[in-house]
């Protein structure tokens, strides 16, 4: 591998040219790493909703050209000036937020929102010279979240990259770089539900099932799941879900069928849908004293969260997590870890594989709203 | 002393006729205390807002011919059938909420929401029979929060008494049923500043001034007061307040204002006004990542809180408290201890003292917002 260090590397990757249109396979140059990036071979990527928004692009500021991709992993193929912590052949998750190790958010025991490399869903260059380290015959294509996984081999920032376990099989492991950790961090770091608690999970796509499988690992006793769809429910029950509320069976809030059905509320509750009535009732809907619930969904930019303060001062705890609470390259090998010492199942979020050639299939299944997670083999 | 158990005591209340008329001496019959009820001597009390509010009754159910009071000190007279843990001399505290220790709030670590004692204004007979233990001339008297501490003798429910030290002065903690309490609480037990960190409080009355309190004996190296009064900025020094912000200053929110001066945002903030903008300036004014924000104050019915979405999911945390957190009778005793240490300094807040014959005048000093807290002794 040391043969391609410090030159250009001619690979495939699919570009998207424009906004919903099929990604088209593509010879790219990847320049080399900058000081403090690594450059690295992708193995394994997966699709996630959020790449699947800045594709459409419908609200979104379009980037075009652009590779997109951020749930993935991979092997270290070359590191630029000032990287010591990690050198060729190391298995890494390139991750969409860092870790910059020196700001104040990266200090702070709670947050892990570092201030340097947090999420940038407008940039579509590096950041050190602000230029793509992708182009074709010359010409620039826009980098998405720092990571841009699909393709053969991609620059990221080393603070956006962790180091794990060489033995975890990065066909599966992929899949932490982004929702499952969200989910499941969303439960196991804010939430923390005691063993034998009960916990309602708002929204059973990938992020929601992986915050009901942080409540399994716990302990919950009970784990109520709520989706307006009802496909969802079946599914759900391989991730611990042990109760099914569609809001649609009613005609009162779901926060008081929620009440009733747990003789005054939940102990704590995660919404992972996006949806800001979904945000409401996943707050009203803990139980006074000491319920707990915890934001993930990414919501319009327009919604507003309201309630009566009440609802407050009865001794509820509302808070938000972004990526699950986990710093990226402190916690991810621990989450690894845990898949290897089999406390976290992650073969059931495993619904789909496609060759690179056929990521566009990828697409079309989460389009239709098919399976959790379809993992893209980068080499097949 | 135990000459009186069993029998009807005749003594001096100070009675509330009517609403926002002062309050009349008169000799009332105070019965023995039913099971789990105790019979106390008042021996100090002073005025908090919650007794202005329902004698003003403005919004509030009007209940009259009533016996307000609720901060208080005392000593046990007599205790009713069931009360096994306090007897006649023991020193008291009363307080309007209570702690049955059997309900699940009770018996949960976090949450001091008695089912069985929580407050409840519009209640003004005793729990066990529906009754008042207070009459004149055969005609019952209304209590006021399970205390009705405007008077030489009173029955509580032996839940709503908290045992104290026996040696701590009775003219002092007399002020820890309630107010002080609340504010000092809601920063210890839920804010939880480090050492060295920042602190915004809303609202300068005792309630933040006791917030501040507990700010200072937490460490925290900078507490930033907050008020629409700049009059209340001088005294607020004495609790460790180092900064002062009136919001009427500025032509943009204080949450901004807030947020320039600390570098992004306080790392805590405490919200004892019961203004819903002000509730949603202390929200959003914490820093993203780790700030954490407790509401105090209590609102008028149809105000709502309301914030964007990403303004939690950027790691902030809402929460609420109900007298600070504290388990009426496990903790009080504990807080007491805390003064006759001097680690809690309580003179600062007693600014005033009257005869209970001229208890009309604490009602005065209230509404002209004179000074923090009244001592009203009952014996002079
Ligand atoms: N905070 C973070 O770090 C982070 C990271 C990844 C994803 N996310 C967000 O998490 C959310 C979930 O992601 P996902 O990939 O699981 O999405 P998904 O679309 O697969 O699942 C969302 C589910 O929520 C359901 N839903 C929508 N509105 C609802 C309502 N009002 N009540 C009940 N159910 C409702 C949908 O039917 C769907 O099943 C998204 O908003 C995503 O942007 C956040
Ligand atoms: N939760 C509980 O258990 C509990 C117990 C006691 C009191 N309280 C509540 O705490 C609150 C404070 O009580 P207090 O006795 O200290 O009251 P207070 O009236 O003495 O003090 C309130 C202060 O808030 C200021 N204020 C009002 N609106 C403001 C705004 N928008 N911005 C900044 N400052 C503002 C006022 O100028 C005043 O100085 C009240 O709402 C009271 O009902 C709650
Ligand atoms: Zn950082
Ligand atoms: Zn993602
Ligand atoms: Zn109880
Ligand atoms: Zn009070």
């Amino acid at each position: 591998m040391a043969s391609t260090s410090g030159l250009t590397i001619p690979c495939k990757a699919a570009v998207a040219w424009e906004a919903g249109k099929p990604l088209v396979m593509e010879r790219v140059e990847v320049a080399p790493p900058q000081a403090m990036e690594v450059r690295m071979k992708v193995k394994y990527t997966s699709l996630c909703h959020t790449d699947l928004y800045f594709w459409e692009a419908k609200g979104q500021n379009p980037l075009f050209p652009r590779i997109f991709g951020h749930e993935a992993a991979g092997i270290v193929e070359s590191v630029g000036e000032g990287v010591t912590d990690l050198e060729a052949g190391d298995h890494v998750l390139p991750v969409f937020t860092g870790e910059c190790g020196e700001c104040a958010h990266c200090k702070s025991e709670e947050s892990n929102m570092c201030d340097l490399l947090r999420i940038d869903t407008n940039r579509g260059v590096m950041l050190s010279d602000k230029k793509s380290r992708f182009s074709i015959n010359g010409n620039p294509i826009n980098h998405f979240l720092g990571t841009s996984t699909f393709s053969e081999y991609t620059v990221v920032h080393a603070g956006c990259l962790a180091k794990i376990n060489p033995l975890a099989p990065l066909d599966k492991v992929c899949v932490l770089s982004c929702g499952i950790s969200t989910g499941l961090g969303a439960t196991l770091n804010v939430a923390k539900p005691k063993k034998g608690s009960s916990v309602a999970v708002f929204g059973l796509g990938t992020v929601g099932l992986a915050a009901a499988e942080g409540a399994r690992i716990a302990g919950a006793s009970r784990i109520i799941g709520i989706d307006l769809n009802s496909s969802r429910f079946e599914a759900a029950k391989k991730f611990g879900v042990t109760e099914f509320i569609n809001p649609k069976d009613y005609d009162k809030p779901v926060q008081e069928v929620i009440a009733e059905m747990t003789n005054g509320g939940v102990d704590r509750s995660v919404e992972c849908t996006g949806n800001i009535n979904a945000m409401i009732s996943a707050f009203e809907c803990v139980h006074d004293g000491w319920g707990v619930a915890v934001l993930v969904g990414v919501p319009t930019k327009d919604a507003v969260f309201m309630t009566k303060p009440i609802n407050v001062l009865n001794e509820r705890t509302l808070k938000g997590t972004f990526f699950g609470n986990y710093k990226p390259r402190t916690d991810l090998p621990s989450i690894v870890d845990m898949y290897m010492n089999k406390k976290l199942e992650l073969e059931k979020f495993l619904t789909h594989r496609v060759p690179f050639s056929e990521i566009n299939k990828a697409f079309e299944l989460m389009l239709r709203g098919e399976g959790l997670r379809c993992i893209i083999d980068i080499d097949e």
